[in-house]
């Protein structure tokens, strides 16, 4: 008997973690939407943040900007609550992690501008699709990311390093992978760098900086993405009195399907 | 004797500009770099005017945004001066034209907030290659531009119409035309519409609201742009207490290659 499993679409996600059933990493879920890292900067902040997006789009691909006070992401996610609908969220004060919590019905202000920025979710679906694995997909363990001696262009208060994420790609799959990720600069896009860590100063690819190490297969090219952990990296660095941020791998699902964000 | 013409860079333009030798239109000029609209506003309005450019890439496609009080457009004009590299300029006050000037040294402010937004210029180059015949090209006449019925999604205090620019198209030419403008959506990119005019809200093809009109030549069809006058449009609609722009026509030249600003 052929039993079909529906995947579930990005509102039930959001409705499963507003109501306090899901509070685990998104990765693989809903799959085909558009996943998002969230960053919330008080007012004051948030020209510079928003132009430091603007001046590093491949790190800080931005999917919607909110308005001060509003938490309600109308183009991406109509009558979702930006404060009720991630399943996990850090907070930091003053560059320093203070809390881990599941809602921010509590902590949340008038003043509060909350980011979208596109995630890695969706150029991995693509490369998925043109016969790419990812070991890690759709399991709860995470891509290795490194901080690079790439240096972001600064905004106002905001400056740091570009962080990467590094995917094994076999050599008769690069050009593909090239293409594949291109077509998506609203979620990082085309790779930064392929082939040697050592250029973009990454000392030890099994040494990763954030997520997990993962072993090069035979015939296997290192293969470099900005990566959206490089805003959380840049603002922890510049040390804002207040930073929210989703838990990693905890995403903002929307209700924008990966076409939709699709640059052809 | 074969006479060979080198074509001026942007550097070379602003040289002009600067010593007070060009207050022309910059149409044709330094052919294959890019060309921008200016907009500047006060610090109070730039996080809204910022956040407005954001959620309409198409009409207000960013190139680059100053710090507050800077103008030298580092990125894609390194030692360039925004106050006095362009050929003319126009003061707005309350929405009002107030004043068209050669530069803008005695009207700066340490508050303000430059935008550099793309202009057709270089989409245009890219349909001239395809061989696509564009009659205003490198004239002092300018395109047609229509307000349209499609609404820019609102941001702060700036709302208002879409600002579309309209080119006469052969029939056989039109998939061509959606392909070569795709490459650059750092300059307005695709069309956003194809054919009768009525349903974006257009009356009458030979009445432009801008620009003037040019008659359409047998199996010609209209297809319409998002254009940089959309966002004078809109600030002037929202009537700050100063914005400063270029003068129609009288474009910024930056250093940028058309290629550095393709997608792909």
């Amino acid at each position: 008997m052929l039993q079909t499993k529906v995947a579930p679409i990005g509102r039930e996600v959001r409705g499963l973690v507003r109501a306090g059933k899901l509070r685990h990493p998104t990765s693989g879920l809903a799959p085909g939407y558009v996943q998002a890292n969230l960053a919330i900067l008080p007012r004051d902040l948030a020209f510079e943040f928003l132009l430091f997006c603007q001046r590093n789009p491949k790190p800080c691909p931005l999917i919607e900007v909110l308005e001060p006070g509003q938490f309600e992401p109308k183009m991406s996610a109509p009558g979702a609550d930006i404060r009720t609908d991630l399943p996990k969220y850090r907070i930091y004060r003053n560059g320093e992690l203070s809390a881990e919590v599941d809602d921010l019905l509590e902590f949340w202000r008038e003043d509060l501008v909350s980011f979208l920025i596109g995630c890695s979710f969706t150029f991995e679906k693509a490369l998925l699709d043109n016969g790419i694995e990812l070991p890690h997909w759709g399991t709860d363990k995470n891509v290795s990311m490194f901080k690079t001696n790439i240096v972001c262009t600064p905004a106002g208060r905001f400056k740091g390093p570009m962080v990467v994420s590094m995917r094994w790609i076999p050599r008769n799959k690069v050009v593909r992978a090239v293409q594949a990720t291109s077509r998506f600069p609203a979620v990082h896009g085309a790779p930064i760098h392929i082939g040697d860590p050592a250029e973009i100063g990454v000392k030890d690819v099994n040494k990763p900086d954030y997520g997990q190490a993962w072993p090069a297969g035979s015939g296997e090219v290192p293969v470099f993405w900005a990566c959206g952990v490089t805003p959380q990296a840049v603002a922890a660095a510049s040390k804002p009195s207040l930073m929210i941020t989703h838990a990693p791998g905890h995403m903002f699902v929307t209700d924008l399907k990966d076409e939709d964000v699709a640059a052809l």
